[in-house]
């Protein structure tokens, strides 16, 4: 191998850890991704630092935890001068490409007082989260009023000229289904989930990217290095999968939710709140988790195909030689699991994801097959394909720790000892029901080894000792007997906050050349 | 009075709170501001949010805390998204016009990846920490192996054309001296902080500004509502005044330090670091204190003549009666008390500031001559001078509150019940006594009525009981009767810290106003 390593960044969206073969599940069919736990390192305990994509996906490109950037909810802008993967990448010589999603908005109100009018700087990267957009998407193509709302995407596009008509073919066709009268049913209503998509499967948004990426992947051989994320928009709802994988699974394949009557009965206040959230009360329908999950499988499935599709082009290609490949995930999917539907809390269904890394090079032998249960943030990504792409640590912006040295089966003496995540639910239903304040509907968990703590503006907190209860069943969050544990798990908080990295403008490097320089530098203050 | 108000915004540097006649110093005379403050308020409670000058300044033009904004101390540059007074006022139809200093630097970086060239785009306002540049002049303007280090400032050309000769007549004629055999004496040197500058004072650096400021107000009359910052160096060193007021005081005037042997003698690790800089050793010494201190204050008596000459010109043309005068410094100067030099650190010597507000509209009438002891914020002027405009609220970004009600004669039932200060001296040569790494180096104030708390990283806090050690001699930080007391004062940090507002890209309105609206946007999760 030569020269700089290719990046494969896969990223699935909603995808939870433990919904993949290598990972236990009794029934989910995932040979590839399998396959690449087994020829790499798969993380175990591997934690996004937000519970919804947006806040997640900031997360992982800045390597920057939610509350320090602040785009903390999807749709919330990125501020214009926070760098993500690819502006990392891309003075080292890389190509930084996307395919598929981001969910990155602009901050226009500061391009403005700037100056930049994004419309005459299509090329400015930070419009595109950093990235050079080789196919854009963020995956939902919502209508309001019957009508597309927002930019067609080229996926739609894509559709029509393959027959698929309309307006937005991406809602009428590849997430919607046909009723048993031949009527067309939209793959909103869980209820159609069973159904098959209108789409072929090679027609599919999955597919589709898998295409796109393939493509870009042909096109740029021989060329500079790149980091390509592949980031998919399934198995998110629409839960709606195209044939086969619509009928991989039943209701057999159905695990058992996760929850007890004690949960619903004397819940957290916060918790309560986001019970009474449709996808809550519709989640907690065993009728609902029968018809969803065999599709959410069926499309975890199909991911899994896709991913064994970039993996063999790399093969044919020999480029696998040379890249490393990263499969993750942006948060998990409650499932009817403690009562809930959706996400923005922070059980492990939500925080939790998968995270597998092959790397081909000599560096990750030690570990390749391995298994490591150290505790690792998606933060921890930006950090590491910088270190991998032969770059200088930023330590003054990033906040994760590169995970080289667990590669190469090491474990540094200082690796931390709990992960993060805050959730910002300002704008769910909960925030009203709870009462709160646009600023004070917030979450806060720190997760060691054994314990999780949860701390909520305005309620007690939630704490689970993991040792004892790994289900999370039982929140111990009143009990006075755990309150030097909370005091601690607190601290350790208070700890975080205080080392949010917010001195974005200065490198260490130039404090630490400068430090008492004022007086080389002409200022002889305090001289007698 | 028509229309919206002009506010004309006077900072003084590095002037501490109690050297002026009507804060009670026995010796200094301050008929001008005393006057100001006859017809104003007098905030007795005022404090900074930074103990340094660009840290200080960033806070109070942004709004924001300095762990906020995280231009955390000089030369750090401000990012570019941040927003100051001037670009809060802009829109509002107001001219933002600065003359004198901000100690504000730009983020070449960010701005280069925005594909931003400052030298093509002069009259952004960023590159002028969001005003127009009037007349900017950061105040100091040393040398390096004798010649100019930095830009030459316009002072330095209207010197020349007076007939002060040279590279950097700044340096050689209005911070210089002669000695007693007409030798040239530099300014930097304290000891020759007794003798007259070799400028006449109409040419002095005070003088300049202030005629600047009123040639701005001259020319402007009849236009826009402005906000006028005319924010000059002095007294912060070199300390050198001109004829008469290097001699108005002597050691006679000279108040003694604040400072007891006990101190002295068992310092907390941090002040001991501090302690042995080059002016605290120096400002130890009673002949410095003799030799400089009635130079500081001469020059204090000149910020008061000349403030009173930008008074005097709003009376002569009318423009007093629908203009607010805001008075205020960005620190105070340790002059030996607590056996320091400088600033950086938490005692009141530094952190509480003069602050006057002479509204002469009616909304003000009730408070006026009336001294208040609430406990406001330098933060707090930004979000009073965008209520003063008529600007809507922005409390998405604004970290202090308005004292408009005060002003009224209303103390608001929530009104804070501490201020807070954070600093980061990690360039000071303290950091290196102490083993300190970049992002270590750092100290966190709490001041409530009566506690002062101050957070360190890795040594023990520092405690002051303001009620019965007004003067701070007293460390009560590792006293075991006081834990209860610090244990409360640390959870004011940690909530101070949970609620910094980097969520700066969606304003609360937006929030409020499409919580739980996924479904009108067409996101129908959830549904059955």
């Amino acid at each position: 191998m030569t020269g700089k390593p290719n990046i494969l960044f896969i990223m699935a969206d909603q995808l939870r850890w433990d919904y993949l073969g290598f990972a236990g599940h009794p029934h989910i069919k995932t040979p590839n991704l399998d396959r690449l736990a087994a020829s790499g390192v798969t993380f175990t305990r591997a934690f996004v630092q937000s519970p919804v994509c947006g806040g997640s996906r900031m997360c992982t490109y800045s390597g920057r935890y939610n509350v320090t950037h602040g785009a903390t909810y999807n749709n919330f802008p990125l501020r214009v001068d926070e760098k993500t993967i690819g502006d990392y990448l891309r003075p080292l010589g890389y190509r930084a490409v996307l395919v598929g999603k981001t969910h990155f908005k602009p901050d226009l109100e500061s391009l403005a007082r700037l100056g930049i009018d994004p419309g005459t700087n299509p090329g400015l990267p930070y419009l595109q989260c950093g990235f050079e957009a080789y196919e854009r998407d963020d995956g939902l193509h919502p209508e309001v009023d019957g009508k597309l709302a927002g930019a067609d995407p080229h996926y739609n596009n894509w559709l029509r000229q393959l027959g698929y008509t309309g307006d937005n073919p991406w809602h009428t066709w590849a997430n919607s289904v046909e009723g048993d009268n031949g009527e067309v049913l939209s793959g909103w209503s869980m209820r159609n989930a069973h159904r098959p998509a209108r789409v072929r499967e090679e027609h599919s948004e999955t597919a589709y990217m898998t295409d796109r990426a393939i493509e870009f992947m042909q096109r740029s051989a021989g060329g500079a290095p790149w980091c390509l994320h592949v980031s998919y928009i399934k198995p998110h709802w629409p839960y709606i999968a195209p044939a086969p994988y619509h009928a991989m699974y039943d209701s057999a394949h159905v695990v058992p939710a996760n929850r007890n009557e004690a949960e619903r009965q004397a819940p957290h206040p916060v918790i309560a709140a986001f019970m009474r959230h449709e996808e809550s009360v519709n989640f907690s329908r065993d009728e609902v988790r029968a018809r969803v999950i065999p599709t959410y499988m069926g499309l975890i499935s199909q991911f899994d195909h896709h991913v064994g599709r970039l993996v063999a082009h790399l093969e044919q290609s020999g480029e696998i030689a040379n890249t490393i490949i990263v499969v993750t995930s942006d948060h998990g999917d409650y499932l009817g699991d403690h009562w809930l539907g959706e996400k923005d809390l922070f059980h492990e269904e939500i925080v939790r994801v998968p995270l597998i890394v092959v790397d081909p090079r000599p560096e990750a032998a030690a570990t390749r097959g391995r298994r490591l249960d150290a505790l690792v943030e998606a933060v921890d990504l930006a950090p590491t394909f910088l270190g991998w792409a032969g770059g200088d640590p930023e330590p003054h912006r990033l906040e994760g720790a590169s995970i080289e040295p667990l590669l190469a089966g090491e474990l540094p003496p200082t690796w931390r000892s709990a992960v993060f995540c805050d959730s910002d639910f300002s704008l769910r239903h909960a925030r009203k029901f709870l009462g709160l304040d646009v600023d004070e509907a917030r979450g806060f968990m720190v997760r060691t080894e054994r314990w999780k703590y949860v701390y909520f503006e305005r309620f007690r907190p939630q704490l689970f000792d993991l040792a004892s209860d790994p289900g999370e069943l039982s929140d111990l969050g009143g009990s006075a007997a755990h309150a030097a544990v909370m005091a601690e798990m607190k601290d350790r908080l208070f700890q975080w906050l205080l080392h949010r990295k917010t001195r974005v403008t200065v490198t260490h490097d130039y404090i630490r050349r400068v430090t008492g320089g004022a007086k080389a530098r002409g200022y002889r203050f305090g001289e007698w």
